[in-house]
């Protein structure tokens, strides 16, 4: 079976799912919908492929699954539509903003029986799947500590910060997802503490650029992120776990890894400068994980509750910072109806 | 000048100061007190040193110096003794387990006009030393974010475990002391969270064996620390300064540093499984310091103060794990009468 | 423009080729050709491409440009056929195992003008390229000692190596070429010492499995190579240079950083298991460059004096193991009329 | 028993020994000679020892070994006197610059029964020593290959060059011992190359700056050997064995192990800028060795064979270079009586 694509989205982001949709053989790229028309002609032309509108999408027939690279406003609307259209989906995150939307949406995919994936491409990174590989294979004992140092090369515009809900859900929600993913278990306590020490012109927008975070599972489990929107040695990117029997870290990624001695010392290049080469192999194998899911009829992993949780950490955080003190998880989320949603996996 | 020296204490750090002020051409080991007797005359013999008591050495005109090796609750009492003696102090860690007593004990040596240093080894160790250095220089540039990984190879027996005031009385204040030393700012709030993952009996002795720590101070800079009890793979000692211009930061140590090869992949030794190996040169620079502030009687540093910060910041992480909080440093220290106190340096 | 392609040969390297073309922008591929009907089909359909006879290509209008990935002892013939078609020829090294064959066929290509490159494939590598660029930078002074270890993760079939050369003319070609690539001065004197310890088939074979080599340059500089036919910790590719100012290395490449701490200490994976995987980004430079030089008309490079030269070096280290003695390289290349053939780059 | 020395010289690498057996607890440096009064005196005070004469330690009965660290062209002869003696005799490299006054030499040591060991430090660097334990251990299968580079930070006066012996009997000598170490089977050929690339003055003192060299063992064992009188980055020493199963290297040392990390990438500091600091460990496990050896009456290693060899190897590299062929070592040995002299260990 090849899995027939559409594209909502021929942005930044788009064009990288598109060029792995069209490399991988069991994919075909058919439709791509955008609302500025130059950039949807211009993906169409160069991975050829037709435009239609995100309508016309919605009702075609040679169609099986979308990929929803649209501003994040539009997510979950597009997700609870091409839900009840039969579709795969593939959302970059977030979901919404807003946990409640999220939760609404998500009951929605349910009720339809919709194959749902969220974008967290770094579990999909070479190098952490191999720490995974290796947790899993018990080479560490058990998952103890997670460290995670995570910082962008620079921030982004003031503009972009003021729609992004802020450094815990636009940055750091990837590393609540990678320690979920390292740690196998659910968090119960979030405390954070964030300040501004990059840019005076984000903490006037409301926001932080500096944000340390710890976090408890109900077994005793730690994890621990240090992030800033500023690290002038490249797109900084680290996680360690500590367990009982031993540890595995990823070391951070350079485009070349030549070294150059001289009196002053060995010196080695800066790392990757840019999310999209930092990742490039993680984007090729999320899509194909997606594919998969799609061909074989299975669940698509991190799934529309990954998502959910991710976001819910992140408000935590936030909260956190203003009250001084450790939140649960659970004040956040609210009582559920159905309690599988956190069941995680 | 030679800088004569007393010895309190021949046990195991005591063992360590007579072997590095014998070697230091500025000093003289004169005498040594140990209420256990052979281990008087074994250090005795080894170093070229007479006996005497602690009364003794106090009255001893031939002596300019103590080292105080003794057990932690003798610290206090030891200190104020020798102040009003003269003598100049080197003291281990930590001068007592009560911010209280300490307080008491530091108007004492103020009064007194003594010379009193204690023993966060670590700030003399020459990789540690060298990332100070950097930051100095600038290299790179304001301070924001220090990150520190501390793990003791195995746990110590429960017996000492219990005597030790907990283990971020007794683990952790290193990790303060090292914060504050790269912060370069005093802490003003203090996040903690700790669980006992490595040994039941510990958690039954009323400690934790696994910790994090996120502090801030007033200016917004952060730091965490990530304590365990163990490390299967050794001494894990690490620190990191990102900054506004860069980051510098410490490797780990090993005894030996060759690479193996083969078909299970490239294999470098295990780190120092002992502190005391790991800290060899620390020690000894540790020493030379306080023998060049007695000869030049200047303060020694770290001082009588930084002792009591430390402590002040365990205090602090205890209140918070238990009270799921940030804690501010003022609540532990109280009103102080001169706030000087705490302006570090 | 686009450089329509063919393709003689669709094995394992010819796919290679036409994954590197295909994905090209600037390039299309238009037909392959090889004996083996279910190679030629097999890459055809995967990659959208025609099948013709290698006369066919050799008299199609709407093929611009031939890659030549057949066995070696067509090459020559192949060159000079298509040289005389006015195609630009990429050809995989060496151009023939006999010097004199070779040189005849680059006096045809010379008397053609026809555009050739020979796939050294190395020189493409992006940390290769990257210490290049440092030595161009003058970021080390001038250069002056060569240092190469290139080993195989495991030796070929035995048959393989009889059809090879040998050692020296199959696998140190490469490190020939790599060493005229840092030392960026021709080599004056080869001598080479060589033996068995592999397997002793390859002894029976004529051949040897384990080499030494050392060149010296006419102004004094030196390269030494050290190649094994075996290394259970995969593929090993190390260069590095030492000059005046400084030194440039590049270390080796692996699919997976991560690193494994344990009681047993701290382990990284081995390397990359195939040179296809290895140099994955060197095949695409290398096939760009190619294109590039025939869009723009420009000379080709590494060009078919430099096949020359690196087989030539690869006779003396024969030569030098027999002989027990440094073998000056003009002994192999005889008087040449045109003494410019020998004047590299 | 204690072992009580003498120590003749009291210069530069005198007071490293003085140091070393001073510090070992079962050593006493019992008397310094020199013949310059004033190194004699200062080291006497510094290490509490007294002063005398060569021929006066040569008749103390309160003398049980010496340590020679007087000019090279007296080694010989004061080692023939210390043989009849019957004192142990620890003496620097290399025991004469030729090679048959230093088989004459050991002809002496053999008579009279002498302890004589060899002061090449390097095997007693702890990391050169756990390489050493790897391969004992069989991690790395039969050793087939050994890569050394060793550079010196800059070349030291013309005038000691001049006294040298040249390039590969003062510097090399200790590669080609090495080598040996390593490879555990005598080397048979050797093959070398060397140019003046650094200072014309050493060109014109009739001595190379830069050299290569290739060792073959009868079994077909291989070592390279890169050297330069300069390196910009500090005393770079790098050995490395390559064998049937794996491979084992060690690192650089350098005195701190900080990484700064700033736009221009991941800086370490340079390594050691001196032998000494370089080597402080292994200078003190070598007397320790020493020590050992006397107090239980075994043979001393490396023995006085040990550096007639490494001293032929040079001799060895010095003819390859000027004839430009393989030399076989024993051409440079001759026929020797007793075989047994090159059994090696």
């Amino acid at each position: 079976m090849t899995v027939r694509f559409g594209l909502l989205g021929a942005g930044r982001i788009g064009k990288v799912h598109a060029k792995a949709i069209t490399a991988n053989p069991k994919a075909q790229l058919v439709s791509v919908a955008d609302a500025f028309e130059k950039a949807a002609s211009d993906l169409a032309t160069q991975y050829g492929c037709d435009i239609r509108s995100v309508e016309q999408i919605l009702q075609s027939s040679d169609i099986d699954a979308v990929v929803i690279c649209t501003p994040t406003d539009t997510h979950a609307d597009l997700i609870e539509q091409f839900s009840k259209a039969g579709k795969a989906i593939f959302c970059e995150k977030p979901i919404d903003l807003d946990v409640e939307r999220v939760k609404a949406c998500l009951k929605v995919v349910d009720a339809e029986g919709a194959t749902l994936m969220v974008g967290f491409n770094r579990r999909f990174d070479p190098h952490f799947q191999a720490m995974r590989k290796a947790i899993d294979e018990g080479q560490i004992g058990d998952v103890e500590m997670v460290t995670i140092v995570s910082r962008d090369p620079g921030a982004p515009p003031v503009d972009y910060i003021k729609r992004s809900g802020g450094i815990f859900r636009d940055m750091t929600i990837h590393d609540f997802d990678m320690a979920r993913f390292m740690l196998g278990e659910e968090i119960e306590t979030v405390s954070a503490q964030a300040s501004v020490l990059v840019d005076p012109a984000i903490g006037e927008a409301g926001d932080y650029d500096s944000a340390s975070v710890m976090l408890a599972t109900a077994s005793g489990k730690h994890a621990t992120i240090s992030n800033s929107r500023r690290a002038t040695y490249g797109y900084d990117q680290r996680v360690e776990v500590h367990g009982s029997k031993g540890a595995v870290a990823a070391e951070n990624q350079r485009p070349v890894s030549i070294e150059v001695a001289n009196a002053q010392g060995y010196t080695r290049p800066p790392l990757h400068d840019f999310f999209m080469t930092r990742y490039t192999e993680a984007y090729a194998r999320e899509i194909s994980t997606f594919i998969d899911a799609v061909e074989t009829k299975s669940a698509a992993n991190p799934s529309g509750l990954d998502g959910l949780i991710a976001l819910a950490l992140a408000d935590a955080a936030v909260r956190s910072v203003k009250e001084g003190r450790a939140i649960k998880v659970s004040e956040v989320t609210g009582a559920l109806a159905d309690k599988s949603v956190f069941q995680g996996r």
